[in-house]
């Protein structure tokens, strides 16, 4: 088994060579931090990834959760993690120093979400689903919530949930039916059914609290009507002791990877006494929510590189170790075998998995600055942060999703027959990889809000901060000698995102929206390749100018590496634009203008 | 569940309007069949699908094969199938009659094995095994040999196998060691380890015969040195019964999908009696076992186009059933939610699917005629069909193989979280597929056959008559007014090709052969899509000239559904040729010029 699954080096390269995350604790907020504590941060990471996490992978897997006697029974690591992570404040790491938080940047939360994703998805969603549902109710519940709930959330002893998806409300949540009737007690009692609700019920802690999507009664119907709810599965007397909630776990879904972590049905109010807890006001749940989705549509990012991390690196050590047939050229069959890593086809798909990978990082770890940015900057500093986190968020959750579900399968067919069989992980991060582009809003859901949503907003606002963001880049490696051919063909491949964005956007009114969103998955695509391709001029001009400096021959070998990758990206991915290009700008509607009869023979 | 897994319509449009399957019948060979005949055949096998096969594919895959005492315990399902196989004389249906054949013609078994492997994949393969097994037997082997094992084999009562891969030989099979002694009672006796052999050892025959790859006493290194051998597990004794052979089965892997069929580790002759029959001349046995490589890497093509089928139909009807919001424009949230086949986004992945689908097996089905010339056509027409079955042979098991994992990828996407549960088929669907473009030799060892071997032999030779094969098409539909459009862009992509390979092909010389073969598969993936751009032509022009005629409502339909596919595949498929060519005429080396060290950080 590869005893590896994330590169410490190529974390720190990207933090501090390429983001400079340490300019951060100049922000009042960060200030007691400095790169000591956000080495400490990454170390301490890494070892609870090594120690408790990486060890069951394959176990919790093979012995996904069961539902037996209305317990969902979770693998007996799972526990031991989580108190872990209270212990250690990693679940509110990055809260407010009164909420028992460590106001730690989002960069390095993110860094420390990447490196235990890295090591075990399954386990870690558990601690970052009650992170998700703590920081909803820092922000918008009452001091009575927080009181009541977080303490318990953040020190591990009880879960948080995001409870939206109902059976006819899946992508479509303006079709949430859940509902609530307000009481004079104050509280809602709450009817209805959730689906697909990750750690909704296990027997690792002690109680689970759903952040959930509800429809007041009376309340208009579609988007403008949806309230968020705090429903606990056992709600707290006043003195503390905990009763049962009429939270009613139906079933576990049987899935094809991502099986450590409990996936299930739930009904709520079955016996009319079910209570829930109004988060804010009445009907803005759902914008409540997006600032949850939004993070979490980062963490899958997040979890998409990770996964495809794990993978690369396990089939670098196997291509590494793995003798079989000669180069080309030399067929004589009595000199002994190569490794494969020797063969050129093998290379291509360990740099293409390694562009995905480092790419994709590169490009959620400035999301995560933007974040930040947004979080304490001020002024230009802090609207431009926002204005670009939120129009690549879709990007940065879809890019890594997509292309990390190609990469681990680059990196199961070096394997062969091998990467096939149980016996090697690569199989399982396929199937691991494969829920990325359908959670927290699918790909053609994300290619929807970037194309009809963000580029459009505000008269393309966002958009031209971005052209502005890439072209500094561009400009900044066209004088460097080596690099100034690369940063042409993005600049190349910018003009084309950009008059493709103008030409799809002005026939929007001819064609009607129906045809301007047909392709939109394709404009996600185009825009994923032109933003990994700026995120990978970023990492060559930091690697050319150390190059350049006289570095020990072990870091040198790393810059050429990234060189390397970075040469792969722009001759075999960025050219991949031309084709999405072309058709985006035809604007003949292929797949709207078909009748249901075509597809009946 | 969805109830269907192929169209019967479109392979009765490829066969007969596409192809002109009886037109086969003009032959000595096939004079017996008709068109009645070949309709027999395939309602046959649609029944024995429905009936057989079908219903078993979930069951087979969660209760996959066990090794227990010594023995491979499969699903019973298999027993009752080879047994009616054997007795509808399906294992043998090619063969000619004095082997109680049918004389079926190729295209017609393919199909068959198309309509098999679509209902059960890892059911199907027990047949085809025994299938590919027998016919190397009566290819090369002794009358004896033929008298001995074929009787068993295509009543089903003994399972066929093909031995090659050994621990430290896989893709590289001039590393093949396992030993043949020669003995004076004209058998010899073998040494040696086989791995990942399917349906190697089973419960439900009462023996296996391997056609076995080994290395006699003091042969040539290399692939000169391999000879081909009978092994069965039980040997027959002059009377009849049967004796251990020394033939140990050590285990059987555990694996992502296929997990139907048992595949297992072999070792021969710890013993010191395992005996082995020599097939055809020693050390020619390479060369034999190609025969039965290249049928069974079109099968690998047959079974890609199978599982993207069933996969296929299986997200067409959750697309038709499944209600979720609403069309781009009408955001209205008290209107009912429409089928998502409505979504634009959902068309175009039914499409790709169909594209991908109906593409390739129209690509199989031209292979398999070119089979059935090659075995009964005289003069240039025998000439040419062998010299473009054996260039397309790579493309055929490639394109289905690494396209089907996609086209699969895209069904489970439409089923959002669905696709991801085991309720539906399509994660075994996308399980299974993942096997093919390993197995039968990797897409990678498929690149270089074709660029390096197929494409330079004879300088040339079958690749121009390749060109010109398309170069008729491009003409004929250049001439029908609606498709003119469609032939022109095909003609463009032929020419990138054409000169792609001229370029590549002079500057083997000056890069060296390493270089040279570096992009070998891209370049594989750019002859797939111009290949599989040809199909959907050649299926233009006959659904153009149908629907010139008048025909019946429900057949229009049909005719136009392949339009719409053309169209796809033609807008959003083909260019991605593109980009490929782009980087094959860069013959930079990047892939091969990287120091170890790069990749250690």
């Amino acid at each position: 088994m590869a005893d590896k699954f994330y590169s410490q080096r190529n974390l720190r390269f990207l933090l501090y060579e390429v983001l400079r995350a340490e300019s951060l604790t100049e922000y009042e907020y960060y200030s007691d931090h400095d790169s000591g504590t956000f080495d400490l941060t990454l170390e301490t990471a890494a070892r609870i990834a090594r120690e408790t996490l990486f060890p069951y992978l394959e176990a919790m897997d093979q012995n996904p959760p069961d539902y037996v006697d209305s317990v969902v029974k979770v693998h007996p690591a799972v526990k031991p993690f989580l108190q872990a992570c209270g212990e250690g404040g990693w679940i509110c790491a990055g809260s407010p120093y009164e909420l028992e938080g460590q106001q730690l940047p989002i960069m390095l939360t993110s860094a420390v979400r990447f490196i235990f994703m890295a090591a075990n998805y399954s386990a870690s969603a558990f601690l970052i689903l009650t992170s998700g549902a703590g920081r909803l109710i820092e922000s918008f519940g009452t001091e009575e919530l927080a009181e009541t709930y977080l303490p318990k959330m953040y020190s591990g002893h009880w879960q948080g949930t995001m409870a939206l998806t109902e059976p006819q409300a899946g992508s479509s949540l303006a079709d949430v039916k859940t509902q609530a009737v307000p009481t004079e007690e104050g509280y809602y009692l709450l009817k209805g059914e959730k689906i697909f609700i990750s750690a909704a019920d296990h027997d690792a802690v002690d109680n689970v609290v759903h952040l959930l999507l509800a429809r007041i009664e009376g309340a208009p119907a579609g988007v403008q009507g949806i309230s968020l709810f705090v429903v606990p599965k056992l709600r707290p007397r006043q003195d503390g002791s905990l009763e049962p909630n009429d939270v009613n776990t139906l079933g576990i879904y049987h899935k094809l990877g991502y099986r450590g972590s409990p996936i299930a049905q739930l009904s709520f109010g079955d016996r009319g006494d079910c209570r829930a807890y109004l988060v804010g006001e009445p009907h803005k749940g759902l914008s409540y929510m997006f600032q949850m989705m939004n993070e979490s549509r980062l963490e899958v990012g997040v979890g998409a590189a990770a996964i495809a991390s794990a993978a690369f690196y396990a089939s670098l050590q196997y291509a590494k170790e793995r003798p079989q047939g000669r180069k080309p050229g030399t067929k004589d069959p009595t000199l002994p075998q190569v490794p494969i890593i020797e063969h050129a086809d093998v290379r291509r798909m360990l740099l293409f998995q390694r562009a995905v990978v480092e790419g994709a990082l590169g490009l959620i770890l400035q999301c995560a600055k933007y974040a930040d940015l947004e979080r304490v900057g001020e002024g230009e500093v802090k609207e431009r942060a926002t204005l670009l986190l939120n129009l690549l968020t879709p990007v940065a959750k879809s890019y890594p999703s997509e292309m990390g579900v190609v990469s681990v399968s680059q990196g199961l067919q070096i394997l062969g027959g091998y990467g096939y069989c149980d016996e090697f992980p690569l199989q399982q991060h396929y199937r691991d990889m494969r829920i990325h582009p359908i959670h927290e809003g699918t790909t053609g859901i994300q290619a929807i809000t970037l194309l009809g949503r963000n580029v459009r907003a505000e008269k393309g606002r966002a958009f031209q901060v971005y052209l502005k963001e890439v072209e500094r880049a561009v400009a900044e490696a066209g004088d460097i000698p080596d690099l100034a051919p690369y940063a042409e063909r993005l600049e190349q491949a910018l003009v084309t995102l950009r008059d493709v964005t103008s030409k799809v956007l002005a026939s929007a009114g001819d064609v009607g929206e129906e045809v301007f969103l047909a392709d939109a998955t394709l404009y996600l695509e185009l825009f994923g390749l032109v933003t990994i391709g700026w995120q990978w001029l970023l990492q060559g001009i930091v690697a050319t100018r150390a190059l350049a400096e006289s570095v020990a021959e072990i870091e040198s070998a790393f810059y050429r590496g990234k060189w390397a990758t970075l040469r792969y990206f722009f001759h075999y991915e960025l050219p991949k634009t031309a084709p999405l290009a072309r058709r985006l700008c035809e604007t003949d509607g292929l797949t709207v203008r078909l009748e249901r009869a075509w597809f009946d023979d």
